[in-house]
């Protein structure tokens, strides 16, 4: 059974524009905070226990696309909700939605690769950490 | 005859994190300031003037994508690099590479509709707006 | 009698540069959130509803000074802590400090102006709003 | 003699809040930007350099205080001034200016130190760095 990983932000000052409505590159930063609380608060391996006790881990993205839907607005209650569409070998792809009352305000979906923040080397997820990725996937592979 | 739009910008403390690589949303404000300055130093319209005098419109992002090729790290001189893919009745594609000697460390693509700020209307490019971008597209339209 | 207000954020890998720190202009973002859910949560008048509703009136910053007394890091849990230190006619002055543990990182003073979006002229605080501010003072004024 | 160090930066979307003018922690950002330049190109002594062959070392802030003097709005160029106020044995105080067409934003003094980004201990100046920081200091000290 799969329930997807949630993260809650209110729109402020700081994430609007001259227009009044969230600079989308602010989306970007809720994106990182959402995946950053992810590996830590779901998956027990923060980004700093990889970088300090894995021997300088991390996850950078590969590749993300996104499509806005509809404008957020100062005080606007954001929820974004993540799951596992896919996992690689040492990447994995996330599904991403930001919705506000119901209304979906925008759709993403990024890969991120577990690699050394050293040389940029892609490393395969360890074991008990592909297993916890699992548990948040949209459609489980068969466990035999 | 097109030539791309530029804007260079060195990678500065503010845009790194902790793995010591610029962090990614920081990207995304590189290029919502590259297409501010082509709206502005290339065509003439100022995101500014649009709002005022236009009559609140603006060019919200429709759509993004990017691939991450390579790192960029604390005083990397980054050229970022901007052609119109597709004119729309009002919006416009656009390719965008970020380089650095030579080497490419994100590839995007940008979706931006003209649209009024009070309500999310569209509202097609005024016909002078249209030719400007036409000069920054990389396969021109024929011309009967 | 007099609570301080408060709000708790979480560092993430979006305010640490890479020297591994908290960057410091992310402390004044988060002074800026401290202030904002001040006058929403706690005086019960919204940026957005004094923007809107209130006639294009803000609160900008007047002057703000502040020491760092220790350095924050990744995953660290501050706490911010406001206090209202005096309440000029149109401006008020607060005392703001941020802990993590026990331990001080950074002490803070700011005064912020009620004013004008438009021109930019002194606003003088509503009956109600000064109420309200009156409740999170250090040293209340005496009432007759 | 002594002339002051600048930078130019242009008011982008990405610094201005919905009261259409530059949200203050963004200031700070322009204002560590200086200060980051100020070490590169000023002094020949990069943060990048500090950080990777002094040894681990930084120029974390100490102490900062502002005021804000009129609102900056989107499109603005703003020339922003630093002068070195007094050099310590492993501190340095800068004065800041921020002006746009000749009219003061902000003032702003600001103290960073010379320490380690380990232990976070202050480390004295190197000889040639602080011969580098008396050429700009406002009144410069005899020499014998």
């Amino acid at each position: 059974m799969t329930s997807p990983f949630t993260l809650t932000r209110q729109v402020e000052f700081n994430h609007c524009d001259p227009a009044g409505i969230v600079f989308y590159p602010r989306y970007f930063e809720m994106i990182s905070a959402l995946t950053e609380r992810f590996f830590s608060d779901a998956l027990g391996h923060s980004w700093e226990s990889m970088l300090l006790t894995d021997g300088a881990l991390g996850t950078p993205l590969g590749a993300i696309e996104a499509r806005f839907r509809a404008p957020s607005r100062l005080g606007d209650t954001l929820t974004l909700t993540l799951l596992v569409e896919r996992i690689g070998t040492s990447s994995v792809d996330f599904a991403i939605t930001c919705t506000c009352a119901g209304q979906t305000r925008f759709t993403c979906h990024a890969t991120v690769v577990h690699a050394s923040t050293a040389n940029g080397r892609a490393a395969p997820w360890p074991g008990d950490l592909r297993t916890q990725l699992e548990r948040f996937q949209t459609a489980p592979e068969m466990t035999e």
